[in-house]
């Protein structure tokens, strides 16, 4: 088959990318016409334009900012005849805009027109947009800047304004959000609910959103940072806002936090973040590793559907996993700082440390996970301190720990009379073959040890997991109304005594006081039904029209025609 | 207060640890008495002695083999007196032994005595008892090997005949197992149920079986490999040995794996081994962190508790989560190798990318994860590739992929015209702000690119994600039909997606081929009675009887008085 291309390149002409996207459709549907093609004349545009054999010589000379229009006819004639159409073409699609009777030319008449608006949506090419977010800010309006292409300096400049003015920049390269039930951007409609959700991810955020959905829960707020949020130049700026945020609003009961790829540095410090806060949290950072599940509060998921299960499982409960209120760190002795181990079981003692990682990051041992914890002497402790008593070189020649209870009461005689303990965790594991009443023994050694140490003005915690079943030949119930007789925290679960210890111990660390680097959000924001003004694609305009929210259109035009050198003038003459 | 010490030292006796234990506390139980220690004269025993303020000067040149009695009185009578009521003491314990009217002296006449006895548990020191193993193994005995202080060159040998004769040996130093029900070593009494367990962990399988039993679910069999089974050196022989058996038993429905952190090497070959069985796996490696949380069969648990969790709820349903099989690797040419994914969502590509590490090392990406996999140019695939058509260079001047289809269908038909291409992955991403009817679009071009591919004689499969939801302004259920009507493969679960096109992908690769390097075990072991032979520890033989199995409790005296030239001799008279 024979065919033909005509090119037209224009100048110095803005048209938005949807005129783009009709007109070349417009083209590519006219009677004659094989294929079309209507993009600006990036390189990479032109690559795209050869693989579809539409790169005629004369598209080579164009740059960045020509429109680049090009027809492969049948033959040449209706080639020709094609281009001839483009200005009639572009004039039809002018007609098809947004219904609004007068579309201001600026952000202070729209403002004007619509002052409840709380948000302004820019979706303008990115190296108009910085400064349109700019203007928002001034006006005091927040900002969904969807537009990308956007240069990582002038995101750092606008969201240090932003943090100052107590306002949220979501973006750039924001495609998507969820303020008040009202979707912006690229958004599924998605049922209202506590669970509430920062992304630095677009289609993870929606994803996110609709498995909630599906599973049968509800979003009412979902914030994107942009995807450059989490690295380490910009240090989740606008996700530190929104959490702080959310977490001060009284609806919401969990907070779900959402990345691509995160700085391992911002994302360890975004952990911080929500270990303080008072709600559960779903942590869902690609390629994040973690060795454990939960740490406090906050719970990591390793897909966006398993996101999605733990949120709606941790909404449909009153509490997070409960664990008993440590007694306050006031009344523990000034010395008293340690925990020590005391196990019999070897993989509960590895286990143990494992889940101490969380929360103290030094545990020595006899067998640690990390060599450089390594005790120097078995018998004696150095900082924190967790003792496997069943080791080999504690076992020859004698009953293993779990049988005789001799070693680990002397042990722990030392440990309660060291005036740095603050904490002594151990194991009582029954069973078959086990010791036949080990509480019998353990409970009155460690009743003494709480009484010498109150004797001398401290206070020491005792924990212990039993660690058996209720058709043990021990009565798992006497063993353990024994132990609490004398005073010892017990549960069931390993995980549960460990937590408890590790978060006791650190409570007894000083407390780092975190500084809040910006102006907190009006939780107003979350409240108000959402207005806004759009600054760009029309489609998001419709979007909010469609569910009700108000709107204003801006009629924008790239200032002095998209001239950067007469832009920059502009924008020093309004700043002065 | 005054006191004194007394000591005696006794050479080439050999009393078992209970015996110590218990004439320690004889001792200090006596009249007068304040403390007493009775061990074996290592060097760690006399640290302990010491520091209970029990090492007097004499204690000093005691070795390993030599018990040493040390006596703390009141004063010298009373340490003295004490001393020598040793022999009297030591007597009264002999007679408390277990139940049983002949005591065989060798595992030989035991096995005569209880010839359905399938196991043999061996408590006796570190260095008799790998011995004492081999002899078991001779005799065609499963074996239970307590002992701690076994070389790992004994392990690995005893490993090897356990494989070539089809017998499996748990331990050394395991300290635990159920089989069939019954309790080995320390065992909890738990429900009976579908979950089996393989642990080289001791108090992880206690903890484990503990937790499942108290959410409700049972466990029948839990072998425990040894601590040292998961090291590069054993490479795992007892844990393959148990799993494959677990695997062939028609009553286990989930296989449960724990370890003490394990080599990292040995782990991950342990999880293509889990990979290739046909029953749901919980794997709790302590220490291995692991970027997703399920990878087919095998789900990743992060503490005891959470593994107990898992494992109940897989023991309640009756499948997996449920993903389509996939179709027939002989449906598609042998040219046909690659996947393609074509997304336009930013996050939905790097979740892709992260879980298709689980089934395709290699995949290449205009956005990796990983460098390496960069493509060199992003109009061109390589090999597994995968494309964000939302990336910024794709979008300047241009709509994005969720509204604009176009630059996708392009892509798409150069993709399916790669003979290599086997599966185009895609996403298709609804919601306000998308396009209104992708479908409508997408669904033609995929119908004829796998009408092309047909025409070439290949199957070219396509599976595409729909992230929307029933209330989008897009109708999710018109938009699925759409798809699914041009022979689409749908979800609504990205990782669903992702996950049965991983599993094809690998599936048309050349399959590896896994050759049992061992014996199968003779699923009998876990269907027949318990009956063992017992050599040590009588409370093991107390243990099984409270549990009515039937048990041979064996005289065992170290051979040749623990002399070990002598026993090597004899060892060889008897090979010979």
């Amino acid at each position: 088959m024979t065919s033909a291309i005509e090119v037209e390149i224009r100048s110095g002409v803005y048209y938005d990318s949807v005129m783009l996207m009709q007109l070349q459709r417009a083209l590519a549907g006219l009677p004659g016409v094989l294929d079309a093609g209507v993009v600006m004349g990036t390189e990479a545009n032109k690559d795209i334009l050869a693989q579809s054999n539409l790169l005629a010589p004369e598209v080579q000379v164009a740059v960045a900012d020509d429109l680049v229009i090009v027809v492969k006819g049948e033959d040449q004639a209706s080639a020709r005849s094609a281009i001839q159409k483009v200005d009639e073409l572009l004039t039809v699609r002018r007609t098809g805009g947004v219904d609004q009777e007068y579309l201001p030319k600026s952000l202070e008449t729209a403002g004007r027109m619509l002052p409840q608006a709380q948000w302004v949506l820019i979706s303008v090419p990115g190296r108009f947009a910085a400064g349109v977010a700019r203007q928002s800010l001034d006006l005091g309006k927040n900002v969904f800047l969807f537009s990308d292409n956007v240069s990582l300096e002038d995101e750092i400049e606008l969201k240090g304004l932003a943090a100052q003015k107590g306002l949220i920049i979501m973006g750039p390269d924001c495609g998507t959000a969820i303020v008040n039930g009202v979707g912006l951007g690229f958004a599924n409609k998605v049922r209202r609910g506590p669970i509430n959700i920062v992304a630095a991810s677009g289609t993870g955020l929606q994803q996110v959103t609709v498995r909630i959905h599906q599973k049968g829960g509800g979003v009412t707020h979902a914030f994107g940072t942009g995807g450059r949020d989490l690295t380490e130049a910009v240090n989740a700026a606008t996700a530190r806002q929104c959490i702080e945020l959310l977490d001060r609003d009284p609806q919401t009961k969990v907070i779900v936090l959402v990345s691509k790829p995160p700085s391992r540095k911002v994302a360890d410090d975004l952990v911080e973040v929500l270990r303080r806060i008072s709600k559960p949290a779903v942590v869902d950072f690609i390629g994040y590793s973690t060795p454990t599940r939960i740490v406090d509060n906050v719970h990591f998921a390793f897909s966006f559907d398993d996101t999605a299960d733990l949120a709606v499982q941790l909404a449909s409960v009153e509490t997070d996993r409960v664990l008993p209120k440590p007694p306050d760190s006031s009344r523990f002795a000034s010395s008293q700082r340690f925990l020590r181990g005391l196990f019999s079981g070897g993989t509960l003692a590895y286990e143990s440390l494992l889940l101490l990682q969380d929360y103290l990051p030094e545990v020595y041992s006899n067998a640690p996970l990390d060599k450089q914890f390594k005790l120097a002497d078995s018998l004696v402790s150095q900082g924190h301190t967790l003792i496997d008593l069943g080791e080999d070189e504690f076992t020859v020649g004698r009953l293993h720990p779990m049988m005789d209870n001799d070693l680990r009461i002397r042990r722990l005689e030392i440990e309660a009379n060291d005036p740095q303990t603050a904490v002594i965790l151990m194991d009582v594991v029954l069973g078959f073959g086990a010791h036949p009443d080990p509480a019998s023994e353990l409970a009155p050694a460690i009743a003494k040890a709480k009484a010498d140490a109150e004797a001398a003005d401290r206070y020491l915690e005792v924990v212990a997991v039993v660690s058996g079943t209720d058709e043990d030949p021990q009565i798992l119930e006497d063993q353990v109304k024994k132990l609490r007789e004398a005073g010892v925290v017990v549960d069931l679960s390993n995980e549960a005594c460990v937590r408890y210890a590790g978060r006791l111990v650190r409570s007894l660390e000083t407390e780092t006081v975190q500084v809040q680097t910006f102006k907190s959000v009006d939780v107003a924001v979350l409240d108000q039904p959402l207005a806004a003004i759009n600054v760009g694609l029309e489609s998001f305009t419709q979007s909010l029209t469609a569910q009700n929210a108000p709107v204003i259109q801006v009629d924008w035009k790239p200032p002095a025609s998209g001239d950067e050198k007469l832009m920059s003038i502009l924008a020093r003459m309004r700043k002065s």
